[in-house]
């Protein structure tokens, strides 16, 4: 069971018109430091906050309780212009756990909803389960950046954003940007081979070669951490395919056993 | 002519896993607010930043000098754990000024050349021009988000991203997200039937509709203002139709006349 | 026992002007930023961060573990152009507290040691003590900040800050400027009676009337919170003198009972 | 003819106990990140800030307008839970420059005054003047620093600085903290002799050196930057005595020459 903490600003859009549209240079500030500070909220414990819309944010939240929301939700308070709210729910799969959150979050009232304040609540029950995180780049990207336009480079990497989105979902997999030609890959419940098969795929329609560390934790922490581990093992080819999984040893559950890229 | 600055931090990737791969949250706590900064710098100067892939960033900077990058370039080295490197160039279209801006900069080096630090050059040369911005977004978008998943309002918004993005790259127009259901379009040279065209098939491709004020101004401020009430006049059925037209007055070039969504 | 943690930028001097001066602007925007981020690092597990110098810090950390501050030291790794040291102590009173973790940091070697850098070590041990906090402020500040000067005001503030540093220090306690007219003082030991003698000496030396919720707590944050309400019930006449003592129940130890400002 | 701005958050000491007292880490962030924003917007324009009190800030703005002024309160308003209201005056010392700009402040209303938000105005007039600042350290500070307790430091320094600020107010001059062992003191008019002198005194009263870069230039970087190189000839022992005065050449005004030191 991975946790999902959906975040929303309160009745943003209407304010960033009032009284009248506000500078964007302003706006993008705005936008980005919460989501900065959203990031090292959450990363004090272990949790990963993903952009998303900027005014709709999904973070990981597995291991982190209600008052610590609670505690984070008061800072965002004293310090921004606006509050937000947010629903915590639990799932098999991050797509199935965002869903939740955001049906009782609509509960409450509309985002548009000048009433509707700084809701914070959980969908189903906060569990002890574990994260499953795909960290996904692409190969030779930098021999596409020294050598294709700035934009050029862009376009190719949101083809490749999409492709992978629309291949994800049918997994009950999310999918986020978070920088150069890195994503991230919230996948509870997948495996080596629905990650070759879905790379397959993207080289067939897009002609880019991708790969995968993929980490399993306690926390969304401790999984992008062994994900990011296992890039570099197939960057170093220390692992002779396209996918490495790695797994924290659980002191609490003896099943769990670390993996080393399929070599136990 | 629109002047574009392509930004890339020098040397990043590599930066990013040494020793050893670093916290993801803290990279994005770091990205965000690297862009965050950039908005504030260079918006003091009515320019205007798009985060792109992070690592690489798209300014319009009409009206910036050489001196004021320069002062920025120093800012960002005096406060962050790297260096980044500016190209500015000028272009009929966006995607011309962009390209030309790149090609500069990867005559320097690659993006991983370890000699490569703080590359400051102009392409071609800094003009009085102008910047055209188009402001687009989403009709109703707060009824998707009240009923949809947070998750699959996010696809959507990246499917009619994609979709524009293509679309507006046959008139060499940039687009870029800039948060909740919001693009924004440097778009030079495009007029008011190229964006209803654009609207009618994002429409019948996704059924969504979209709107969009274009604005026109000397800088990209000026522009995106313009642009902004634009999108209210749509919003407030001042204007008839999905597209409003709005020019600043130059006084320099008399010429340029504030036409009102096409009513003299 | 008050736990505190000493702070400190390594070789930060030197850096600031290597190869040249850097813009004081920029500076000063750095500093602030990293006691911002520290004050939201250690405010995320109830701990509270004192600028002091700027590039020497002082932090009430009771309740935050090693391990914890390993992961704010690497957080700042990863985001800032310079690294940070650490040491933690306990002790019967701040000041001896601040001078245990002081003497062991300077064990490893100088400020300006080149080849010092995050330093991380307990001085003398990580125990469950608690923290007093006094705020103290300035009554009817706002008649002389509608009247004087900015920079009289300012005068007449750092004029007290320091007679209040001079005198606390008397009972081994620390002062700390933390805006407007408010001062935080860690003073664990210390009595009312005390903090009457002080504000009648400045009463007689500089004509201020001084008043101090005083706030005891598990962490920096329990401490402050009881501080601060403690000061509203003083500016809300509910309590007919100038300090205000509270204590949190501890659940752990029976004999810490919640006494409001004197009355059971 | 020096520029000064005094900056003022509106009703800020209610809001931060309203509904209740707000979390001392989240307002110390809040507070910091202010000043580190307004640093970076009136740095942008060749500005300085000093934080002063917090909530009560003096910036030294030579060459900044009235609609840069009103950019960067805006920009404040569109991302704090707060808005600023700042007055701008011109002096020959800077003591009367800020006196003058509080004065005009005042007359809105109370810092306290609910009604009162966003006041901006010109005292007397913009006028091209000069900046003077004086950037002050103490000698060998490091050794104190690795054998004193770094809250005994951080009490010498406050000593120090309080002592300057008696002494420089006789002068009209104003001396602010910015980190370290470092102040600025915004000093028109003064001249070495004057420097010595009140240096000798802070050596008979508290046994420690001083030395000063003393900067002459058209803006708050100019003089800054100059004063920073004087600093950097007495460490370098390029200069003899403990104070170096640098003025910028101006073209606008040949009777302005760089004297380097006392060295013509």
């Amino acid at each position: 069971m991975i946790q999902i903490t959906v975040i929303q600003i309160d009745n943003y859009g209407p304010w960033t018109v009032t009284p009248k549209p506000r500078r964007e240079s302003d706006l993008q500030a705005l936008q980005s430091r919460l989501y900065s500070d959203l990031n090292l909220l959450f990363g004090a414990h272990k949790g990963l906050v993903f952009y998303t819309r900027f005014d709709n944010l999904i973070a990981i939240t597995n291991g982190i309780d209600l008052i610590t929301h609670k505690r984070i939700q008061e800072n965002i308070r004293n310090r921004y212009p606006f509050t937000i709210s947010m629903v915590i729910a639990s799932g098999e799969t991050p797509y199935e756990a965002q869903k939740l959150a955001t049906e009782t979050l609509q509960e409450y009232g509309s985002a548009k909803d000048e009433n509707r304040r700084e809701v914070l609540d959980v969908a189903n029950e906060l569990i002890d389960g574990y994260v499953q995180i795909a960290h996904i780049d692409i190969n030779n990207i930098t021999s596409y950046t020294d050598t294709l336009s700035t934009y050029d480079n862009y376009l190719n990497i949101k083809r490749v954003q999409l492709l992978l989105m629309e291949e994800l979902l049918k997994h009950e997999a999310l999918l986020f940007f978070v920088g150069g030609d890195n994503f991230m890959s919230p996948c509870n419940g997948m495996n080596e081979e629905d990650f070759l098969d879905i790379f397959d795929k993207v080289y067939k329609k897009l002609n880019f070669h991708l790969k995968a560390g993929i980490g399993v934790g306690k926390t969304a922490e401790d999984a992008s951490n062994l994900a990011d581990i296992g890039l570099e093992k197939i960057r170093a080819r220390e692992v002779n395919k396209s996918v490495c999984f790695l797994k924290q040893d659980f002191i609490e559950n003896p099943t769990f056993k670390r993996k080393i890229c399929g070599v136990e």
